[in-house]
């Protein structure tokens, strides 16, 4: 029996690309849309699928809310992979459409964002729709009757809905990328690759000076690099923060292992998100190489000498 | 003649109770609705007002996007006041409706996200409908023919838009807020009053462990508490970040302007997004003392000395 | 058979006190004075002795050179027990001897240096006279036809050189003190008592600012107190420096191990010199409550949570 | 009327050629040699001579005690120049002396035991006797019916007592020197020459893990390199610590004000000892460059940009 997924729906979502970006072999027959974020990880948390696929973080947006809300609390979940979507843009009618015939243009709101300044200098008096996804913004142009003459949407929402492009690449920004997550129940981590991710949620003790810098030099003492940090309310009002952290490595790893010990004995709470390749190993043609004394041979050596000196033995 | 305010709109959202919260003697026709926060900006940075109001962070929600994108790109304006508003949500219908007969409901999405847990209990069986705003959602019960009956919104927007209130407190967390930042262009910044906060955008120089160590501690040494922190994308791709952040203390301050002239030197780039009065000061019956050495005096006696030493005066 | 121990000599030297306050049950048989430093250290070394006792540091000269250099270079002992012993000097002389008779002051160079002040004040004509240690300066004046008429002396020389207390306490600094260490081969460790030291010394990797910022880290982040450093050179040249560093705690313990295993990892080269019960346990009646996050326990439970998520369990 | 310079004497010793090269015009009628380091700094400090010379540390056996005992305590002098000179010991006797003949050999302590291996090696029958000097050494063989046979001593020393050469560098560790200073009355300081040296004494404010980071921190934030730390007792008892620091650059540039600024905010006190030119200028061959961000002009650029964004003027 096959796996199913669920994702960030409905069907044509640049979720849905992302999906199919790391499930190359998952039939259409597998993948459940949902409206929510929040209900891709109730169905994953229920075990009515086997994982599930939302955004992260994009880079014209930051952070999804929704998500993070979502990992730091409920029923936890482990990344067990990631990846990054480039967000380009396609302006879609129905069959027939001109560009000139186009008055009133629907999209999600960050996709009108996005889309700005192309919509201001091409479509000036067309008035813009926000609706709930891209994806819904074409499945509501293909309907009969459509109240919309356009759709900005991901590619793939194209065949999905039988809309035929007419301008390609109408964001703003060409380098604009979305950074996927997939979910599922804890259980065994993927193994470590040399190029992975540690994602976790620490709470810090208490708001005084430099509490945040003593948090960081746990990773720095291990020299392990943060490649992301995002305070986060912790929704028990303003002023009280959990910090959403990426880190270089694996937690397999001696070093990123021996900081996670030491953010959880200094921290109020620490919450472990998964360890899992990183999207960008394949681009990114240097292997990661650790500074002398953070390799698992390093700490392997020190802890055999700490055997050693506890009993006394001096060399 | 009367100062002028632009505020994301449309008229009864929390950002119109915040500016009125700000500027409680403001009359209604010097009020502004804006459709988005890039318009409020834009209005600013225009002149066509003196300044505008946007929301930049929900201890719910995190950050708000579309306000730090706006504060780290463009022309530079400048955060002169904050004020911190509750989000209560009351759910308003047309006069004459009862519970019983609220079969759909609109509103944005977060506060529908945010409302949540009392729909599920109290209205299982209604439709929720996404609008723009949780204004838009009143304004849109209440015009005749209305496709909702009911909106969850602000409680400002009731009286705004002729609406009775059915139920308050419809949030499931009751501490929820909205901190909403008042802007206006460059120009003499508010006076220290003691209780102040500096906000400002830094962009680190490469990406090395211990690089966000390293800026942290220009505010450590210094002994400047950091009440926020958040990574964004820089908007050139995923993996540049750059990172907001907010500071006790007023830049007039010696301790607070040498962090950041640490800080312009040894980041890329360093925005100045304000000084201004913190908003919790009210509420914070302990003035804050900073420790032995970070007053203003201590900084003009250390300088005093370095004049001294420096001239081989040693005593 | 009882054990032999070398000391500091000759008789009557303040090491002899500090051997008997450290091993009371010693009988004067089994001390071996021994002319230097460098000769208790050889004793210990070919096993001639079971143990030895060097002065480590003076409250007013700082580190003792001979000492460190032993440390540091040469076949490694173990520190195992210290005491701190008061540097009160008694001026002696031969029985019928009076002040107006003292003419001509013998005694080490410490010694004298200590006492300039009452020897300029009581004892303005007298010559004073550099011998190579207290105690030889109280054999010199002790003997037939001696060319001294005074020592300034250990109140221990007295009575093992049969010369009477002319004044007792001709030191400048009534609190001046001297920290004296047991030295043994290496063997099985002290028990940690709950107020323990443990000495090192760390070799850096290579000079650049901030260096031994980063050293001092791994003793930071640990919440490891360190009540002693001091740069020497490595004896390679000018430049070219190790640190010797006294830190509270036993290596025995969690928070201790895991820094010096960090030291380990960042540095050239660590020498373990030994975890011993502190002299001034007794005196300071707050026994060390290690900081929340850095007991044995507080380890143990995040090595427990790391075995955990490590095999994808969170909780 | 020529300068006039005290040393550490007598003739003859390490530190007159410390002192003759440093000052190679000064005549020997303007050299004062005094018996003891506190009375070279008497001797300047009353104002007798105009500068005097003395040991500050040895490659062998570190900080010299009584030079920075001075420095720490008593009317403040500065430092205004360095000098780094080879400890090479030759083997001195009166004319007509062999080596067969040497059956007594005196020396200073430190000498003797710098040398100890080459008269294990040659001399194994000869006794070694202490005196206060290498030069007194000289002397004291070079007088009539002298007690001793040779004299261990530095080569300016045989002229100065018409000594004989017997055997040339019979020290142990041919890349031993000592670190010699130039010492005057508090006035100008000498000008930055781009390799310049700062000393200084730390005094830690209370005892508390961190402390010693934190205070090295107001360094490494400023990018300043410290070349030596020695922890000291204040003189208060054991484990009351002040520290003893030389650090790259001169008083006069930014990075090093702001540094000493911070430090003097921080610490109890902090005693400034001056800023000179670096002995090892010449034999480094590049020159010192310093980090971006922490030159003059960069200091002076973001003191601008204070200046200006504490107007309100952003850009």
């Amino acid at each position: 029996m096959s796996n199913r997924y669920a994702y960030l729906g409905p069907e044509g979502t640049f979720t849905e690309a992302a999906l199919r970006a790391l499930m190359p072999t998952a039939s259409t027959g597998d993948l459940v849309p949902c409206a929510g974020v929040d209900m891709v990880f109730a169905a994953v948390r229920r075990g009515e699928v086997d994982g599930g696929v939302v955004p992260l973080e994009n880079s014209v947006e930051g952070g999804v809310p929704a998500t993070t809300a979502e990992l730091v609390g409920g029923d936890p979940l482990l990344i067990a992979a990631e990846v990054a979507v480039p967000v380009e843009f396609t302006l879609f009618a129905r069959e027939g459409t001109t560009l000139a015939d186009v008055k009133r243009v629907a999209s999600h709101s960050h996709a009108l964002a996005q889309c700005r300044g192309w919509l201001a200098a091409n479509l000036p008096d067309a008035e813009t729709f926000t609706v709930s996804s891209t994806a819904a913004a074409a499945q509501a142009v293909a309907e009969p009757g459509a109240p919309y003459d356009a759709a900005v949407s991901a590619r793939i929402a194209g065949a999905r809905y039988g809309l035929a492009p007419l301008v390609e690449g109408v964001g703003d920004r060409t380098e604009a990328a979305t950074r996927f997550v997939y979910l599922r129940r804890p259980g065994a981590l993927p193994e470590p690759t040399g190029a992975d991710r540690t994602s976790l949620v620490a709470f810090l003790p208490e708001d005084h000076p430099g509490a945040l810098v003593e948090l960081l030099n746990q990773f720095a003492v291990r020299d392990v690099n943060l490649t992301r940090l995002e305070s986060r309310p912790t929704g028990d009002g303003l002023g009280t923060y959990c910090f959403f952290m990426d880190a270089d490595g694996h937690v397999a790893e001696a070093r990123v292992g021996e900081a996670l010990m030491g953010l959880r004995r200094v921290c109020e709470d620490v919450r472990f998100l998964g360890s899992y390749p990183r999207a960008d190993a394949d681009s990114d043609p240097t292997p990661f190489v650790p500074r002398a004394g953070t390799t698992n041979a390093d700490f392997h050596e020190a802890e055999q000498w700490l055997t050693r000196i506890r009993s006394g033995i001096v060399d």
